[in-house]
């Protein structure tokens, strides 16, 4: 028998850091697919249809095709086969990938996007504008009143921290049905989304809790619960969802390693679903660049014929004082997304109403 | 009402590279629990007891607790309050973590372990080998005669390639049919690996689908399905596992980011129940020092009385010479896992077999 191959490509771009670059190349196309000796294997098809292919080499950036079937129509091995073992090799970054048709065909893409989040929200022609349900530590009842003075202050977005989880001071379940609650009551236009983190067997029966509970919109980190998860609450849950960088930074800090910040924290997240993809924004806590962000911005809301434009939450430290400056950097299709600013001062609903009144 | 702790702690060590240790470190005790600027917070029994402390502080190391609540008894808020958001710091790697009994006492740690593991194959004194199907490419049937043939030749543990997946070339269940039966007919004490990719919502599905026909362990990379994959097979499936480091190269490879070697590769597998972790080894095609690998293989079998020993699985380009050198280093208590060099020569049974005589 023989493969029966379509032809299609899916086009990875790896930069590589090496004093070898043509064999650096050679050796991704082996290990992401065969990870087996070429010469070992005696069927043509499979050494001309499998195989990686480099189809361009230029300095140090390699454009490496694979048969859209060895993907196999499932979001992990996609993922395995762009950047499984390479992952292991330091020098090789995955910087951009281009899909084909038929692998397009089955990722299911933004299921709100822009356009959706801003009719469910309201928010037209500006900003949306959100924060966080925090510290970790109070009640689901505390929460539920910080959350109702989030949502009459005007935000359009309420989202658990991240470190919220089922913990034995504030289980998922009385936290989810409180906060819901308080920020139906208080705006119904203004979205909940609390953060789901497993376990793995009851993701789905809490996303199916939290939707049953009143909330907008559910958070998801996929470096803490894997990617999939993602594209399966798209396709089973019908809430907008949101995309948490949390422990996915390695694959991103090392600028010679890892995958680009635009891939992994933009593109990756409108491929499988998400409608907002939260990160750190420049000059916060954390160390991306202006133009590691602008990257993200960017591949959320490029033009895509199979995918909808979804929106950047830049975050991670930013103040009221900062949103000038990223009006000026993200447009008006951002999330500006701000904590522990918003308690500065004492009045909560107050300091919203001033954040609500920046962006006009 | 107040906070209602045990007072049992999680004691993460951080090595930090950066001029300014104290203040990193203080940053991480934040950043990983209330996410809040304190000032802001008035409750001060969050302030002593939800927020992480700096136990010890020398040189570039910083011994950080945090409150075993915290954790929430489900694995990828473990990982969260490790590693969450100081994944996307530069300059802090996660080398070592000590758990309190209450943490410990949820992790299910190996089924087997590798008293279980020799059991099961009947290999007794000498280490467990192991090779892969492969090439992608190859039909069920193609891979089931290959399996026969490396059964055959005497090996106790045949995985599949992780390149395996879902394919239109080869589906999951028609491979691992036809190898199961393959392999049990050829010698009942050979395990078979089938490696699972997912979905997410399919996961559980296809590992009873695989032990059904007869498989008698599983593999799995927690870096494509998520680490909390590890801990629900092992609750639920009942085979031997195999923890394979796909995608999970970013977070180790940067020496002055990510997680140390042994943690992510030998500890955290360990905890969650694998059996058996699959890495690069020294000398092969990846770039892991013999330093490193020590490190994997000695959290894979350092005393602990929550939990059974499991097998270090050294791979990654091993050739039939290397024996020698890999049981100096690593002793009986080892998976050799070779791919392609077995299929040098021609003879495949008979190459297992010079294989399995390298051994005693």
């Amino acid at each position: 028998m023989s493969l029966d191959l379509s032809g299609e490509r899916i086009r990875a771009t790896y930069r590589l850091t090496t004093s070898e670059p043509e064999a650096l190349a050679e050796a991704i196309c082996v290990e992401q697919t065969v990870e087996f000796p070429p010469e070992f294997i005696g069927r043509q098809d499979i050494l001309d249809g499998i195989i990686g292919q480099v189809e361009h080499l230029e300095a140090s950036e390699a454009v490496i095709s694979y048969p859209a079937e060895a993907a196999g129509a499932e979001v992990p091995q996609l993922l395995n086969l762009l950047f499984g073992n390479v992952s292991l090799v330091p020098g090789v970054r995955l910087v951009s990938v281009q899909l084909p048709a038929s692998v397009r065909a089955w990722l299911p893409g933004p299921g709100f996007g822009i356009e959706g989040l801003r009719r469910l929200t309201g928010a037209v022609g500006r900003p949306l504008l959100a924060s966080a349900l925090k510290p970790m530590g109070l009640s689901p009842r505390e929460l539920a009143s910080l959350a109702r003075d989030l949502a009459r202050g005007g935000l359009d977005l309420i989202k658990d921290d991240h470190g919220l989880a089922h913990q034995p001071f504030c289980s998922f379940e009385e936290r989810v049905k409180r906060a819901a609650a308080s920020i139906r009551e208080a705006d119904p236009t203004c979205l909940y989304a609390p953060h789901l983190t497993g376990p793995a067997h009851r993701l789905l029966e809490r996303a199916e809790l939290a939707r049953d509970a009143g909330a907008g919109a559910l958070m998801v980190c996929p470096g803490l619960v894997g990617w999939d998860v993602l594209r399966l609450l798209r396709e089973e849950i019908g809430l907008p969802l949101l995309c948490h960088p949390a422990a996915l930074g390695s694959a991103v800090v090392s600028r010679a390693q890892g995958v680009e910040h635009g891939l992994l924290l933009g593109t990756l997240p409108r491929w499988l679903g998400a409608d907002v993809t939260i990160f750190p924004n420049h000059g916060g806590r954390f160390t991306f660049t202006p133009a590691e962000c602008q990257g993200i911005a960017a591949a959320c809301t490029s033009p895509d014929p199979s995918f909808a434009p979804m929106l950047p939450a830049p975050a991670g430290g930013m103040r009221l004082e900062r949103v000038p400056d990223m009006l000026d950097l993200y447009g008006q299709d951002v999330v500006l997304l701000i904590g522990g600013d918003l308690h500065r001062g004492g009045d909560l609903v107050e300091r919203c109403r001033a954040f609500r009144e920046l962006v006009g």
